[in-house]
């Protein structure tokens, strides 16, 4: 397998990124030039079929699929941005609507803030932007006119809000200030991006508010993160571990970082789903955010210095699309869960040949009608596609391609005993339903697949943690596809010790992030807040053998993007 | 009248507007030493309000408004950007939230494009790229490096977007493609910004769209328009005028643009609402968009030529947030129509002072809550406000300024006599009515405001849309603050002519169009659809004394932003 290969050279990829690219726009090619429809469907089966195995070459099977199924296009205008097609769009805004339907609810209201700094505003808190430095994108003129003092565009907007924080809080009647965004922001990686997973501009909401005490901001940063979970596992049906940053992997410049984690089955590593800060007062100190203390004074006491104010930032990304397709996804392409999915259900008329009479296709296809008008009024998203000139072997292939969760076959045969055929997406599963209960049936097997659809993939992530005690077994299941939850003592150094030391050593060239092969060094993932029993503090040792100190917690390790 | 004074110069334009941002800043500073609660409130009186007359000061008046109501913060670090604040995003999202409930009910999908352009893909629409290029935002470095090639920030989409098209479309099948993306576009303009009106920055849809025929074209171009009519009118209140843009006011490189144009009474200018505009087949001819013919052959003829599509593009941006507030506000401030606003009714208790037992204060404040529950039962956006330390009067002013249509007040005799008290944000009007009866008459109250609020600012502008036949009236008629119908020949070189012959001499500068006191020339809004009667083909002049041409249509010109 692929995966146990050594590292692919830098080049390798590229060409393979190319190859990916170049097989695509033939293919489209092809199909303009072929004229439109193609009769028997054969040549257009070559093209659109996915034509790497997901077990063979996983970088490449990850382009294709977000390619083919339409989620994608490279702008290749400019290197490292990538269109979000409808479809992409549509996941996008279904979680986007989940979600901000439940920060309303926390009370965060919408702002919307410019999209560039100055370089003034950077300067104040240039520990936090230092991280960011390298990837600023810079403005420098307007039309053919330098600047006199260039804009970056944002990499997160910390920077460009909280001077206004500090404007707008007065007392503690302001507190909280809860105000999130939804924009896309611009990160100029010098690494290889990939879509979804890393790229030069990105959508994402970003929140950010201020408390008056560390308690309310924590209890905030944890209520965030449950939403950031539930958005893996109830809409894209991708089970995370909770957990808390190291500080070597905390936020640059905050106090602590929660974090979901996610599980990539086919390489077997770990990668973040989505992070919600507190800030601590770092930063409300930087810009001088306070309020006057609000407890009554003693009789006789000096006035209260006033507070600073306490914040958190929290962030999600459509990096979390990108983990769902790498997720569910198989060799015919793209597989959806129901509940993310634009199009839930697909009708295909089969038995449809050149022996039907003119009235008999009428006649069947207004019966197609009828079942898709039953199933949209049970609320359920459905097309039919009658597009003549194409095989129905070919539609269940475009279709599969593009992963609608659920496909209905409808024949004649079909008719004669008042009933359809049906296909699941997910595990190729058939069978049959009678018409009249298609209304109730249809809507429990969507959420039957989605259940499922969790269901394996939480079962995969639970198998591949494993707790371990011996040194000595971290590296092979790391080779077989683990994380690893370890007894660690937590410290930034002992964690740069054990990146190195589970390296191998023909490690690539750095920049290469997304499409390294495991054999990389491991990084902490998180301290999962569930902790398996067995570490007696003050006993039991840091498992890295090069480490003197005492274990603190249970940390979660793997290769990871 | 300000209005009837001579155009202000630049310098004290500019003084004008540092000084109401000086004046904020100095309010929140002072409110902020004040350490709040301020007892008695008449301190805070003197802060919160307008302090200039819509009147006397219209474009200070403006500033203050949006600035004071919470609507927008300057951007203070880069001068031509603006914070939309939450009540600014409410509108916003509820105009997002009914239009694209429309849009997709038209089929059209939404996508999401790079924010950069580069420099190649902008040689290739050169006619249309002029018009943008000296506002191009240009990045040229990415970190400390320079890019090999600079891009541009996006001024508007279509040469992003393109490209893509072209690859997209391989037949006939493929159409329509309707996107539509929600994003900011950056155009760095040299003239005075305003908020909402004209920012560096601004939040907007895009939509691109296209189709195989010229007639499929055009009937989505009106559709559109049709929908963008309906945010002024059924959401904002504000009437507009449909119609045609000249060949002058065109979209560069298009074919035809379609406007809803609006009306300003307190200077009697028109503004230009939203466009709907068709490109026709000029872009895919640049772009290289087309579909094989899809009509049969004829036997042996030859292969027809591919067909180039006809291509929409129409945006609706933040700008109606400012057509609105200006034409509703007073001097109180802001006023928003109910189907806007976050919040619909505010309910303040009154009556409750020194005198008044704990338990007479709890039992008060739980009825309070009670009126709150009714009425968000039936759907109306509801707060009550209970905040110590302001009187009565402080509250009603600084809910009035931030415009909430309706208030309800509520005090011990109230109670006794089981009714509230309102007072309407629009009219003033006050009244009283029946607790047993708030669930079904709040909401129809809200309803006959929006409706008053509408009708009132349809009858400004009916009353300033003279039909003009003599040219002798057209310049009193402007300065007497309306917009004029003329019959008019609709010629580019006409209309430069008129615009000249009707500018008063001591014009001011360029680069002031938003601050201008309406003593510039008039240039043509559109030329309605509903023309009035009167124009005979062939007999009817050009109403310009010095133009000789016979007149096509009534023409809408006025003093415009």
């Amino acid at each position: 397998m692929a995966d146990n290969l050594a590292e692919p050279s830098k080049s390798a990829l590229k060409k393979a990124e190319k190859q990916a690219k170049m097989a695509a726009e033939k293919a489209a090619k092809a199909a303009k030039q072929a004229a439109m429809p193609i009769v028997g469907g054969k040549k257009a089966d070559d093209i659109i079929g996915i034509t790497v195995s997901k077990a063979d070459n996983f970088p490449m099977w990850y382009q294709e699929v977000v390619l083919k199924a339409e989620m994608i296009e490279y702008y290749s205008e400019i290197s490292g941005f990538f269109i979000l097609r409808p479809s992409s769009m549509y996941i996008w805004n279904t979680i986007r609507n989940w979600f901000q339907e439940r920060i309303e609810a926390m009370d965060v209201e919408e702002a919307s803030f410019p999209m560039f700094l100055s370089s003034k505003s950077l300067e104040k808190e240039k520990d936090h932007v230092e991280g960011f430095a390298p990837e600023l994108a810079w403005v420098t003129k307007a039309g053919d006119k330098d600047l006199e003092v260039p804009v970056a565009v944002r990499p997160t907007s910390e920077a460009v809000m909280y001077p206004y924080y500090s404007k707008w809080i007065r007392s503690h009647r302001d507190l909280p200030l809860r105000l999130n965004q939804w924009n896309s922001v611009v990160r100029w990686e010098a690494k290889q991006t990939t879509p979804f997973l890393r790229a030069r501009e990105f959508l994402w909401q970003e929140g950010h508010t201020a408390h008056l005490t560390e308690a309310l901001a924590g209890e905030e940063v944890l209520q965030i993160l449950e939403l950031y979970a539930g958005v893996y596992e109830q809409l894209l049906a991708v089970p995370v571990v909770r957990g808390r940053k190291t500080e070597k992997e905390k936020f640059a410049g905050g106090y602590y970082t929660t974090t979901v984690e996610g599980y990539i089955p086919s390489n077997g590593r770990g990668i973040q789903g989505a992070t919600s800060h507190c800030l601590g007062q770092n930063f409300s100190k930087m810009f001088d955010i306070t309020v006057e203390d609000p407890a009554p004074k003693t009789e006789g006491a000096e006035k209260a210095p006033p507070i600073h104010v306490w914040q958190n930032s929290w962030g999600l990304s459509t990096r979390v699309i990108g983990v769902m397709v790498m997720i569910h996804g198989d060799d015919k392409g793209l597989v959806l869960p129901p509940r993310i999915s634009k199009l839930q259900v697909v009708i295909i008329p089969v038995g449809i040949n050149k022996k039907t009479t003119p009235e008999d296709k009428t006649k069947h296809y207004d019966q197609l009608q009828e079942l898709k008008a039953t199933l949209k009024k049970e609320g359920v998203r459905v097309d039919y596609d009658i597009r003549d000139g194409y095989t129905p072997a070919w539609k269940f292939n475009d279709w599969e391609l593009k992963g609608v969760p659920l496909r209905l076959e409808y024949g004649p045969r079909d008719a004669e005993q008042q009933q359809v055929s049906w296909a699941r997406r997910d595990t190729g599963e058939k069978g049959t339903m009678k018409i009249e209960s298609i209304g109730s049936e249809i809507p429990a097997l969507l959420e039957k697949i989605q259940s499922d659809m969790y269901h394996k993939a939480e079962a995969a992530f639970r198998e591949h943690r494993l707790v371990i005690n011996k040194w000595d077994e971290v590296v092979p299941a790391l080779d077989a596809k683990n994380v690893v939850l370890i007894p660690s003592c937590l410290s930034e150094m002992c964690e740069d010790e054990i990146k190195n030391s589970t390296a191998s050593k023909s490690e690539a060239p750095e920049g290469l992030a997304e499409m390294k092969a495991p054999s990389m060094g491991m990084k902490s993932l998180c301290i999962p807040f569930m902790q398996p029993e067995g570490i007696v503090k003050g006993e039991t040792k840091c498992l890295n053998p090069k480490c003197t100190a005492m274990a603190e917690k249970w940390c979660m390790f793997g290769r990871s993007y």
